[in-house]
């Protein structure tokens, strides 16, 4: 791969039009109360070598009105099956792509990816709200 | 199952009639110490599908002047066996339960879900109680 | 077992007479160090049922003058064989006697307590001494 | 519960009613292969105390000319989440059902029960069949 | 303890009066299926010391025509609680109460005792018994 | 998904039209000695679904003229990635395709599937040579 | 080896020639994201004996501008494979070399030492970059 | 270390007076039963370096008249503490130690000593007896 | 032992002489980082069985001028192979050792020793010198 | 790499002069008994990329007359450091190189290398001596 193209693929990852994920309604907003959702069957495609990578993703928020739908989350997930996408970048896209749908007090998503020549890369990202009612994200760190 | 019966179950959430859970007069108050309980046998009815859920779920708490009795708590789990009820809704609901009961100075949930759709969720809630003697909540976390 | 003689049971708890815990003179008592004790063999008899209880029991502490002497700390924890006594009280009661018996500057006890009809508990009560020498209790957390 | 309904909830499991599992047409019929399938998350009741019963069960066959469905064999296992059976039946009697339906050359079903008052039972039976082309069942052991 | 008291504590063990244990019928007698009893709880009195022991014990067994009662099975364990005697003999002794009693086609026992002196002991023995129908005992070993 | 067209899937299966997998000369194929590949990151659809499956799949084999090519063999397994496939046939498949390339005197394959449903599926097939040199396959087995 | 070359040996590491290490922009400055990378396959040469030494490294940083590429950083892992370096210069090196490339927010780095005579080193070093963006490097830590 | 030296090491190790072990009177020799005896704690001396080497021993039997007394095998291992011996003769001297002394129908020692520069090593030595009753020490094998 | 000599020991722990550990001259003392020593085979002698004690030792610390050599700390360590010593006593010892030699800005040192009765000790102790430079050694604790 | 050169490395791999391996004499060759030699630090080229390959391999075997010296076959399986080899060709190499040194009875490799492109390789080579005394090798399997 030439290092010009190299350079494109990162440039679009923003623009990439990923589908919607569905909510819906936290009964209990009253509460900061954490959510824990464990998808250990994430697989993209790798931009340099065209084959697969595989990672277990990890997301971690506190709901502010709305709940995140696992269905829908399902199949964003799947989305990145045919996507030639950077392992630092599949994290930040999720995360802004979550944010925007959930609107949470705080989200954090960890994506630990399978090993490439004996090296194993791991990504963390994480939102602080704003807003929040009486309690700070941290309080959720475990 | 459709949308509107889908808000309806939710909405439903804490009118939920649960049994009563016995307690026990604490005769240590004098300390803030902590007791946990873990019921790792813990199933319930996934509204969406009709199918059961399957949860761990730990119990911590900073007693003040009353403890939970285990028997009641195991019937009152056992209510859930044939309740169609969302994940989310477990924890926020027994959490309500369980300071009603018990009004503890310090309480908080996990309930970690089976896989379904390879996807796991984990929940945890907490409560800050009033009038702590001398000792924060802080002090028990591991 | 009636609800009477369940109340009695607990009153009771702190009058009842436990062997004495031998100390020895620390030699290092211008350092605030840590020393801990797993004992995983305590057995005890549930009040409620005549049947064992079986629990592993961990003593933290940062000794002031004193050093727990482990032989007589055998004898002490042997004595529970045939004690009919809640969980929360063993933890409870035992605090209160090792730190008659030792003045440590900072003690923490943990007690778990293998599961009971699919539930398992565990107790943990922390003493914080007076005239700690420059150096508070938190730091010895692991 | 006294001991002849003891005796009459044994002697009627061989006639409880329980659902039929679909089979589908095994495509590879001239090769002795293996298949094992892992369910966790069984529970049924304790003829005894009324009180849940969780197992985690594992069946391994030799399929002759059908394969298990497995949508069918969850909802068969659910059949026993309101049914009193003892955990030695509950084996037995799955073995007898699954061995009718699906006439394997080899099967082995173990459960794995969880503890109660501190004793756990695990219960193995196995069914060896007829005709086998070529390889008795012992090869799949491993 | 002197010699001739050591000798005499091993001659006894044979003719020591242990509890009852109780048997229910077996509903499966057509077919040579494994039991296996966990009792992670087991403890006696060393008797050179008198301190406790603690071990875990297995049982598995195929029954004939009965089946072990659990509830019995853990009042006769219980009964080792007060007694003096050497690792060795509780499992060859409980194998000779249980095989008098259950008259199993095929049973073993193993006991794993936890160190004493830095040394852990392991014993395990195994009965073969008579008029297997079909099948030999060694097919139940893992 | 219709009966019909379920059939139809499951007798195509033998008919797919799967990569050629290239192989290497065997330098040393006086002696039988075992290769065991692992490759824990395979995807294909479920055909009932249309979502994908997850699974480690594990080849062993006894190399006769012919050695597995690595980078082939991952091409090999990619081409799965968007086939719906049942469980059981993967490995059916596999193992007829690299039995027919490589001609081993022995060869194994296990996939274990990721739960569906709280349901684990592991299927194993195996081959079994001819013209084996003096030593059978069984020798192979840990 | 005599002390003046090992003194020697401990003065030259500082200006070791390493090979460079690549960058690529990152596309997400905004946020600071940690990016952790494992490679638990280092191995370099024990300056005393001449034997090669082998250890795990694990690089964690938040990137600013630039994140590390991952081929190049192979590359000058291999680099340390034929040269003489103590465990504690090695991960110092490491870290100058990478501060000086990749000019993070926050780095850490850890190397894990295979025991050597029945000790075994690990060794911890930490970058504290300037102009942070409203987050310490604190929130890190896991 | 000369090689002169490093053999005559080697031959004395046969002659080599180690204590007695006490062995006390079987009182199930009608029975062949196994008894397992762990001891994690042995360390004796490299006869090449010097430096103390450590190793954690299994010893595995079936008792014909004599069981083996495990205070007296303890005082045994503890003599090695200051002995130069080779790791593989550790294990076959103790094993013809123990033979003549206890007598049994099978034993079987296994020593796995910490790496050293890098490097592992296990010794395992089997004697197996004359005039079994009924039963081959085959049986043991776990 | 009686009484007066278990003072005795105690005291003379202070005035034992240890051989001296030899230090190198740190390369990065501009920079605080962390040393983490694994020494698992630990051995000494209880003083009051004259039987040997084994543990596993950890010393973490942030060098400041020097850094600890291994081999001479090694050859520390095997001093201790017969010397009696109490376990509260050996960590505080070579901690004062250890910190005399090495003047480190920080240094921690943990010892986990063996089971005794059933009852395991393990001992913390920390030093927290002067002078460090902008970095307090809390930072380095995992 | 094209695949002339590839097929010329694989020829070559007979004739590649590796080091010699020393023995030493065998002191109970009256005894089958088996030496288990664990390297998890074994690392070598591979040929058709030129990175380095890493391995853990556990080398078993009978001694005869001779036992494997340790030292020199630390300094055997360093030679490979640097040389270009395929996985198999490594495990059949060593095994030919160290039966017709030590000619042992009963040898055995195994090397699990470590995963490329999310592919692991394990290779198993056994050797099975004439002359055997008494007892087949097959007795040392675990």
């Amino acid at each position: 791969m030439k290092k010009s193209s190299y350079e494109g693929l990162q440039k679009t990852v923003r623009s990439l039009k990923t589908p919607a994920i569905e909510m819906w309604k936290n009964q209990y907003p009253e509460r900061d109360y954490e959510v824990r959702i464990d998808i250990p069957e994430f697989t993209c495609i790798c931009p340099k070598t065209g084959l697969p990578d595989f990672a277990a993703i990890v997301i971690r928020y506190i709901p502010d009105l709305s709940c995140i739908e696992l269905k829908s989350l399902k199949y964003y997930t799947i989305y990145y099956r045919d996507i030639g996408i950077f392992n630092e970048h599949v994290i930040n896209k999720m995360l802004d792509d979550l944010v925007r749908c959930c609107k949470p007090r705080w989200m954090e998503l960890v994506g630990e990816f399978n090993a490439r020549g004996g090296i194993k890369t791991t990504v963390r990202a994480e939102y602080q709200g704003q807003g929040l009612r009486g309690q700070g994200p941290g309080k959720c760190a475990r």
